[in-house]
This record gives structure tokens, C-alpha cells and sequence, in this order.
């Protein structure tokens, strides 16, 4: 393994993994002192991030991973995934199902919400005050893309996602703590009245904002954001897809099968 | 939420999840209650098998986890994350891309692996010698399946896998605590021995040999031996297509541009 | 790109596809000589077998290509992509994750049932008689994979597919012009009568019973049968998907949203 | 199939497809009747449509699907196809596999381009010069994406992509056989005769320029030009599957075994 050309090992160049015969080292650290060793969130730091947190910043965001790996059935990756269980596919492929349509709209808005308070934050380094950088980024967010702010709102938990105000609770621990600053914290509960003022009823945090809070405290870049929630959900979609090969179907529609979908004809170029 | 049809609402149903407005509960225990309170592996573990499993059995069970993220870009499934996060898709689809490649193949020897363990311990069960079960059940793989036994033998880390041997001494320890019986450690090292006298030449336990262990000491079916790689490889193609994202690059291919695949004509009909 | 080493260039050898800078040849034929020249079928054929089919095999593969276009949103690979549709992933992402779902049980009825036509044609080969030969498949058939014969018989199209006897007197006019022998026209209507015997009432032939019949007169080998009906349900896909894109709709879920999946609680473990 | 609720059908409502047992019609038309009857093409755009289109405007649709099928494997699309072949999943998974990753920036160009000859045609009903109007138009998209114009240049095939001038000559003909109306051929190569001078060379048009001239000119909405060259694409996905199985291989890699990924250590959240 020493004569292949650079241009082909440098066009696959990685800074997470060195290999040999016998060897496996993540980022520096031999995989046979990871195991064992560090907790599978601190693993997930370690490979994404580069470095180990402390055990405590790997609470905090383990909390997040426990909080967003379900939410049943009327959801469309589980659906997909129950659905493509009962097709004669491996259960990779159930969980490849339920992944690949965590989406901008389905997955992203923890990703969006956690680029929104970055940018308020961005505000606040320039001396902005709280209350005029969430009013100026929030009427950029509505003018850019509609009156859904990610993160906040639920079409089906009202008043209160039960999620978010315990994970909420934890944030604040750890800032107690000197784990976290609370910025983020600060800047989600203010946008949320903020919010809510502006509809004049109040609005909860949901999942997508509570654990933007998190990721943003523990200073994941937003794109990560999307990530993490895909590796919680995975566990929920896996334990769907497993739960429905159990009870065995074949070729499982969305609704039982005597059913029809409705036909509606269009003109033509209509459709 | 009350007068909706019974037979849509028995189509969808589950044991994992109970939810109404404000209520998400998990085989049984409110999402409140498991946040900041159990692991990551705990939840695994309980949206899969429906209890929660003791902290040290959530520790066998992430190590297992912990060992199996990643084997680099000479991996398919790494590979394809990285090009699919240069095609200008969200960073769901590039884990999907990576998950859907874990097929019977790439991540399903573990749960081959686990089968044959199951298999051999069946034969314990009705009374035969470990030697003889190995024996039978080794022949039986080999007839229907041809020379590749699951679990043992890597092409690359020769002589020895450096994740299985540190795996092996966390069951042992796990055993002598009583957390597990360490009857599947015994069966694995057993097989790995055989395996090695037949052809002559020791033969290394690998990633997938030794997950199986842990997997089958903790009670888990086989298939979701595949499953819980899934959740573990998931971290390393997340980390791949971050990098990959990071470096840039824009329809990268599996060589630099000024390489071409060579052709090679067939003839009609064979190809 | 004439220094590159020769183990990277063969690792990626191909017969399908030569190319240099301004130069693309499928097969050993210009593109530029097939556009506007060879129809879209011809040139599926081309790709998949090394050779230009005369029109008129081609318009028999057209005709089951045409046939196999859509089911409707409660086939689960359709249902899965309108869903896909509204997650907030690329139209991509929407066609692969419906053709992902055309699995053994929902896209490979129609490759298993080629295998089966073949294994009895084998028979017919080694001078058994045609009735002699389907009872000996199709009771090697139902040991081994249980009582459903891939092919015949459909859940919703009952007593006929409206399909099939198309299809089947477009065969039956292709062999009268000596465009096909017939054969696997011959063999799939015995094994219907026999499986309708068998049960004492008639059974359909279904659209993978008479699409593999086309594939076989046409000498695909029975793995194509898959990968050309996801050619044609791929149309199915994207006509919804995008149908669904027009409707709106976020995070569309399998029913309306004021519908719960039932929660049934399970013991532990028996999830 | 008479009793069930409203609301459960109409929330699958589609004007596709129309069945009842023994009845498949799409847009209204039998499915027996198109058996046979129509092309694979006119089949696409009845289903994509919802009209059947002539056989001219057929015609020119297949020759924008027939060119746009391949281009090897130093495509990522193709190479994660083949390198999915052996994995251990099936066919169907192997497509999904290559088709997920025809995104933004891989398949999404023909959907751009389609969209900024629109933007063109757009001024140009409003009464301003081409000239003008591919001026405003390539200020305005260079200003919100970068320098890079979707549908001109190939880091490959220089000078010329030889598929797109036989394309073009196809436009021009029907063009002058009143089968479109060429709008959108002057526009292209208006615009690509600007973005030439623009830089002081001349560039070529790509496959996803030129296709997007004949989606344009057949009326499909920019969306539908990523589709269309998706249901393209995957018959090459297809056809390298199918080799790579033929091929053989386990776990193939992107190099082969002997070659290693560069390791290059970052500093911790440099990664």
C-alpha cells in the first residue's frame, strides 16, 4: 500500500479516520480506547466535530437524541418506513425509506430554527438589543419565507409539546452549571413571546426549536442540526420498521385495502 | 379526535407510541420521563424491545455501538454519502444514500452472523456438544451459503481486527458480573477456532462477529443485529458527508476527473 | 488522461459506456447517431443487452413498459413518494424513495415469476411434457416459498387485470409474425389453468405474470424483469409525486390529520 | 367499497389513475386500450400531463430521454449504483440508490436552465429585446448563485457535448415542421452565445441545456425537466447495476482494495 499514486489517496482525503492492517483510529484515537470508554453521544461528538466533550456536554445532548426519535405513525418517514417493510426490502432499506424524506419541510426545521438564532445571536455580538434583533430577524425570516417560523407552533400538540419544556429545563441546568452560556435559551424564549405576541395567542416551542437550543449551546454548526435529528429519528423509524415486519403485511398501502383514493379528473395540463 | 372510522385507526396501529395532544408516551413512559433521565442506547433499546434495559446492559450494548461507526471512504456506503453530499441534496438524503447500501452484503453479516450463533446455540439447547452443533451448523452454512462464514475474516485488518478483541473482553467482564451468561462469547470463540483449523490458518473475529456476540447476549433478534449497524454506521456516513460538505466539491466521482473507466467492448448479449 | 494507472481505470471498466472529450458511445454507437434515430424502448435494450432490437421487439417491450406505469396511491411505493412530495426533498428524492419500496414482495413478483417460467422451459428442454413440468416447479415453488405463485392471482382485480389479456394478445400476435416462439405465453397460461385447478376456481393473471412473459419471449434474464418494471412504475412515481407537489400539503401524513394511529400496549418483549 | 368515509378518500384524491376491480384508466382512458397503442413517451406525458401529446411532440420528447441515459462512472449517480450492485440489495434498491442523488447540482441543472429560459421568454412577452432580456435575466442569476450558468459548459466534453447540437438540429426541424415553435432554441442560443462572449471563448451547451430547449418548447414546467431526465438517467443506472451484478464483487469501494483514503489530522472543530 505504498506505491498508488497521491492524486488518488488525496481525492479521498479524510481527517476523521486513519487506517492499516490492524488499525482504526478516529480522529486521532485508537478505536480500542473508544470503545468502552466513551458514550455512544460522545462517539457521535468525537466523529462529527473532531474532539471529545466533557461528559456533561454529552448529557445535554443526549437529551436532545432521546427527545426527537419519534413520533409515530401519521408521520411521513414512519409511515414510509411501516409501508416499505411489508415490500420484500431489507430493514437498511425501511431506515434508508424513513431518512431520505426527513426533508427541508419534515426534518429541516430544526436545522432553519437553528440558523435563525445564529443569526439574532449575530445581532447581539453587534450590540444589537434582544428585542431589535428578534424584531429585524424575524420580519427578514417572514419576508423571505412565509408566517411559519420553524421551531415554533405544532399542528397537533397544543398548547404544549411536552418535549420542549423539559428540554428547556435541562438547558437551563446546565447553564446553572457553567456547561452552556443560555444564550440560545434566551434568544428561543424570547422569539417565542415574541411570536406569540404577534399572534396574539400563545405559541409552543416544539421539538425543532428546543433541540436547535441545544445543538446551538453546544456550538454544532446548523447543518448538524438536520443531522442529529436524523440519527434520533433513525431509532424510531428502525423500532417502526421492526415493529411492522412483526405483524407482517404484504405491500401495506396507507389505508386498508378497501379503500380507494378518490378521483377527481382535471382538465388536461391541469394536473 | 373520537368519531374517526376504527378500521383506519387499527391499520396504523402500534404498541410504541401513544400519543394525543400534548401526550407523547413510549411503551408506556412519558417522553418527559425518559429525557435527561435515560441514555441514547436505553432508548434504543426500549423503542425496539418495549423495556428499559439495566445501565449495564445499555453500557454492553453501546459499546457495541460505539465500535461499529465507521470504516472509512473505501467503504461503499461512505463512499456513496460523500459523492451524494457533492449532488447538491439535503444531508438526510446523503445518510439515506449511505444506510440503503447496508444491505445482506455490506452490513447484514452481523445479523448472518447472529443467525448462525442462534443456530448453533439451538443445538446446545438439545443437548449436543459444542463441537459437534459448530460442526453441523458450520456445514449447513457452508452448503447453503459457500465458504464465507459471517463475522470472521477481514480482508484488510489482517491479523486481527482491533475492535473485536476489545468488544470480546467487554462481554467477558460483562459476564463474570452476571449482566450477561457469555454462552454467545463462548460459541463465537469456538466457531473462530474451528473456522481457523479448518483452513489452516488462524482467522480474525470481525466487527460484525463481535457485535453479534453482544447483540445475541443481550437478547436481540438477529435482524435487528442489521438494524442497531445501521444506527451505529449512520454516525460515521453523518460525519463522511459533513466532511465531504466541508471540502466542497460538485458531482465528486469515485476518481479524480482526469481518470476515465476503461472500456472494454463485449459482445452482443454479454454483458 | 493517458498517465493514470491501469488498477484504477480497470477497477471501473465497463462495456456499456466509451467516452473521451466530445465523444460518447453507448455500445460502440455514437449518441450522437442514436438520438432521433432509436426509440426510448431500443434504447433501454440497448443499454441493458448490447444490441439494437428490431422495432418490432421493441414495441413489444413498449407495450409492457406502457402497462406497468402506476397503481395508484395505495400501492405503498406510490403513497410513499406522494408523501416524499411534501417533505421538502428534491423530485429525486421523491422517485427513489417510491422505486426504493419495489421490492421482492412489491416490484419482484414479476422477476420470480420469470425464474419460475424458466426453471419450467428448463424442464420442457429436457423432453418433460409441459403438464409434468409445471407440476414439478410449482410444487418446488410452494415448498419453498409458501402458497402465493408469483404472477397469478391479484387482491383487488378480481375475477381479471385488465392488463394481462392485453398484453397477452399482443404476445400472441408478436408469435404469429415470428417476433417471439410463443413458449412463455404457452407456459404462463398452463400454469394459470393448473394453479385454477388446483384451487378449484379460475385465477387472473396478474401484470408480473404477463409482463415476465414479454421479458422472457424477449430473452431479458428474470433479474430485468425488477429492473424494467421500476423503468416503468418510476413514471407512476413521478406523475404522483409531482401531482402531489401541485396539491400542497406539508409532512403529509397516511390519513388526515385528526386521525390516531390505535395505541395497543404490548408486554416487554413482545414487541 | 361503497361505505367508506369522505375524508379518507379524498385526502388520497388523485385525477391520475381510476380504478374499481377490473378497471384501470388513466386521465380516462382505459388502460387497455393504451397497451399497445401508445409509446413509452406518450405514456410519460399522459401521465405527466394529463393529455396525450402527438406523435411529433413524442417524437422530440424521446429524443431529449434517450440522450440524456448515461455517462459512466465517473458520474457519482452511476458509480453509487454500482458500487450499491454489490452490497447485497436488490435491483430496485440499486436504482434508488443512483436516482436519490440526481439533486440540485447533479440533475437539478435542466430544472435551472428550464427556469432561466423562462425568466428569458418571460421578458420577452413583456415586450423586451432578447438581447435585453438574456442580459437582465444573466446579471440576475449570476448575482443570486455564482458564475456557473446551468445548461452551458462541461468540464468534460470540450468543445463540444456532442449531444447537444444533434438535440438542437432535432428542435430546429420541428421547429420548421410546426411542431413547437422554436422559442426557446433562439433563446438558448442566445444565451449561450452571450455567455461566450462573456468570457472571451466559446462555450458549449450540455445535455441539461439542450434537453431543457425541449421541455421548454413541449410545455413541461421546470420541475418536470429534473424528472424527465431522472426517469432518463435511470436506465443507465440501470444498465450499470446490471453489469456490476454480472461483475461480481462484495463491497465494491471507489478504489480498489489496496489503495488507502489520505489521512490528514484538523485540529478539533476544524473538521
Amino acid at each position: 500500500m505504498t506505491n498508488e499514486p497521491d492524486d488518488i489517496r488525496d481525492w479521498w482525503q479524510t481527517s476523521i479516520i486513519d487506517m492499516a492492517p490492524g488499525k482504526i483510529a478516529f480522529r486521532g484515537r485508537p478505536i480500542e480506547d473508544l470503545i468502552g470508554t466513551v458514550s455512544f453521544p460522545q462517539m457521535i461528538w468525537l466523529m462529527t466535530r473532531g474532539d471529545l466533550p466533557s461528559p456533561a456536554q454529552a448529557k445535554l445532548l443526549e437529551a436532545a437524541l432521546v427527545a426527537g426519535v419519534d413520533h409515530g405513525p401519521q408521520a411521513p418517514s414512519i409511515a414510509a418506513a411501516r409501508m416499505a417493510a411489508t415490500c420484500g426490502v431489507g430493514l437498511n432499506n425501511v431506515m434508508a425509506t424513513g431518512v431520505n424524506m426527513l426533508g427541508d419541510i419534515h426534518g429541516g426545521a430544526g436545522e432553519q430554527c437553528a440558523e435563525l438564532y445564529m443569526l439574532i445571536a449575530g445581532r447581539l455580538d453587534a450590540s444589537t438589543a434582544l428585542d431589535a434583533a428578534i424584531e429585524a430577524e424575524l420580519s427578514a425570516w417572514r419576508a423571505a419565507h412565509g408566517k411559519i417560523i420553524p421551531g415554533f407552533g405544532h399542528r397537533f400538540h397544543k398548547p404544549t409539546d411536552p418535549r420542549a419544556p423539559r428540554l428547556m429545563a435541562l438547558v437551563r441546568e446546565a447553564a446553572q452549571d457553567g456547561i452552556v452560556t443560555g444564550r440560545y435559551a434566551q434568544i428561543a424564549e424570547a422569539l417565542q413571546a415574541r411570536i406569540g405576541a404577534d399572534r396574539g395567542a400563545p405559541i409552543a416551542m416544539n421539538i425543532d426549536g428546543a433541540t436547535a437550543v441545544i445543538f446551538c449551546e453546544l456550538g454544532f454548526p446548523p447543518p448538524l442540526s438536520r443531522g442529529l435529528f436524523c440519527l434520533s429519528r433513525s431509532v424510531g423509524i428502525l423500532a417502526h420498521g421492526w415493529e411492522q415486519m412483526q405483524q407482517g403485511g404484504r405491500n401495506k398501502g396507507p389505508m386498508p385495502p378497501d379503500y380507494l383514493p378518490r378521483y377527481t379528473p382535471s382538465k388536461p395540463d391541469e394536473s
